[in-house]
């Protein structure tokens, strides 16, 4: 008997969190145990909370506890832009630069012709739907830049464009603070050819 | 707003763990979340019994579910030798190797002067009690080969030895698997000192 059957199980629960191996997740467990009660409880209530209260905005399909979630209810954001990202943690990391101002639509994975997922699979009804009324004006793809996410860009532009609507994908090129020396060759090509003028 | 409230409080919780950062925790409370509610159920439970149901062995002070340990309780574990270590992941350790067959004492502590930690901040008295009985015949210090672990080795063994009883560490030596030219000079010298014959 290695360790007493609490301790085990909650090792074992631990070790089924993504990059957390059996060592790690015995470290946290034997952590878990030096906590207070207070702590434990909060983290226990916690865990219980994010999954019984969270819900998908039905607007736009962001993680959120009230539905509509927040950005679709804050009239002062702009109606007229729509930002498609694949899933809710876009949506985080867009909200942090705290400069843009449109609303989102969060597909939930991305068109990927290799493990058989196509756009019925995606939420991508719904934002046809969206762009019904005639208030939005433009659609930015911002879907990461692998190869599933370029499908999905050009499926969306292509779906979206004989309707008349505006649609940009967020820009290629260096990253910020990256040397040339290093960068890939196809950053570089797209660096080259979307070269903006000084 | 980032996160809804209840993404931000588990992620709260998740960087509070040791070795967590901001970033991983992110990443740990998102998969919660994707998780279905009987794993999320499951893992809010085994927080929570590990918390509740642990306790530590009144005779080794060893982590258990059952007082006296399963160990201490064990007829046929040899009572008389006790390896003396500094913390309960200690016990596990030792008990992967399914070699050792004496008992435990866990001290929860190592004599620390840097620290203002001495000799009566760990679980040492309740050693001296259970050499009482003549049963015990020797004492193996298992403490980790640090300056405080070295510290808490030679007080318990000035401290044992008038009594009669064999008082013994484990060996200093080159790691199975290790290289000569990478070993410090401390190990290289206790390797020569404590060499033994072919």
């Amino acid at each position: 008997m290695l360790y007493p059957t609490p301790v085990a199980k909650l090792i074992d629960s631990f070790s089924k969190l993504p990059g957390i191996g059996i060592k790690t997740a015995t470290r946290l467990a034997f952590h878990t145990i030096s906590m207070t009660d207070e702590e434990v409880n909060e983290f226990a209530k916690n865990l219980l909370a994010a999954k019984r209260e969270l819900t998908y905005c039905s607007i736009c399909g962001n993680l959120t506890d009230e539905d509509p979630c927040a950005i679709c209810q804050d009239q002062t954001r702009d109606g007229s832009l729509i930002l498609v990202v694949e899933a809710s943690k876009d949506v985080s990391a867009m909200e942090k630069i705290q400069e843009y101002k449109g609303r989102y639509h969060v597909l939930h994975g991305l068109i990927s012709p290799m493990q058989g997922i196509g756009p019925d699979d995606i939420n991508l009804k719904s934002l046809i739907n969206r762009l019904m009324d005639d208030q939005v004006q433009e659609v930015i793809i911002a879907t990461n830049a692998t190869a599933d996410g370029e499908a999905t860009s050009m499926y969306v532009s292509r779906l979206l464009k004989p309707a008349g609507i505006k649609v940009t994908r967020l820009a290629r090129g260096l990253a910020v603070g990256s040397d040339i020396e290093y960068a890939d060759e196809v950053t570089l090509l797209r660096a080259i050819e979307n070269r903006t003028e000084l």
